[in-house]
């Protein structure tokens, strides 16, 4: 497997990471949590940067150049979430995987 | 509704409508007529075109300004789509589906 | 097209219907409203309806025998569904997009 | 974690490896080799079970009892997609990943 594949590899293990944090991490803390935690911005924002992680591992799964534009439409969305998260605090887990995410995203998108 | 409203709507409608036609395109038409419709390339952007804007629709459904990241994505792929498709032939539906939808997302993601 | 076809094309009508009225009720209506809205249990649900009349829809677009089995477990959620929006109450819309999938979907699934 | 949070843990892991070995080998392995392998039935089947599992996986990290429903589908479509990998050959990750995620929803669905 050559360079660039395992960075491939690497950048769907972290979107598949990453939605499955925000999306249970939702589902569970932010609701029991309650308060700022079910804020409707930071809560919607929680589940669109589940989805978009979703979408980016599986166009990197099905193998096509069009990867390039969710990674980089990802790596923006999970910039944002983490600087929410952050914001809200409690929230360490999905802040280290949305940075990691955006991080492995970004290489991709280039 | 405001205008703003009104466009969205019609955005998450091209969204779901493009997604709709490329999917069931890909394991009906194409599947059945072989050859250069099941070539890789094409067949995984069809595949890929179909997931993009099954996510785009679901980030404008939530309500979350970041959906001008996956609609901005999304008008580069339809577009994308749409050209593989007039080179392939006999792919009018989709054609007309993904221009329609990369137009509505360009709007989206401005 | 034959009244098979015809009533599939109904359910999965009837499936991406529920899915946008499910997700964008919770996004929006649930969230804002607070108090029994995002109660735990209640949210998680209509979220997981929102996700399986996706999937659903996805598989009757895919045209494989595989739907009878996701309409069958769509047919049940969205009665669960349908039956805890009427317990919170001021769900109407989901409700009724609920029940009218519901038994689409147990259609299919025979 | 208690027994039961294991198993679903379990659960959820072999529904993403699923989702991402059928995907995957759709994408690439069957629609290199042609022939049976892109064989609308065959192909289908695969693609539905990418999806089915995904979802699966969804409704458990939600954290629903509605998951028992959705296992309980995907145990079904991953043992026709594991027979079908077996009679069209030389699809073994495809039969382990399937054969494996139907055990384990099995168990879920209980």
């Amino acid at each position: 497997m050559n360079p660039m594949k395992m960075d491939m590899q690497a950048c769907i293990d972290a979107c598949l990471d990453c939605y499955k944090t925000c999306l249970s991490s939702a589902s569970h803390h932010c609701l029991e949590a309650g308060g700022p935690h079910t804020e409707p911005a930071h809560f919607r924002l929680m589940l669109a940067c589940a989805e978009m992680c979703r979408a980016s591992a599986h166009l990197m799964l099905l193998g096509t150049d069009a990867h390039r534009h969710s990674c980089a439409a990802c790596a923006e969305i999970c910039a944002a979430c983490a600087d929410d998260c952050e914001r809200v605090g409690d929230m360490d887990a999905c802040v280290a995987a949305c940075r990691h995410c955006a991080d492995e995203c970004r290489k991709m998108a280039a």
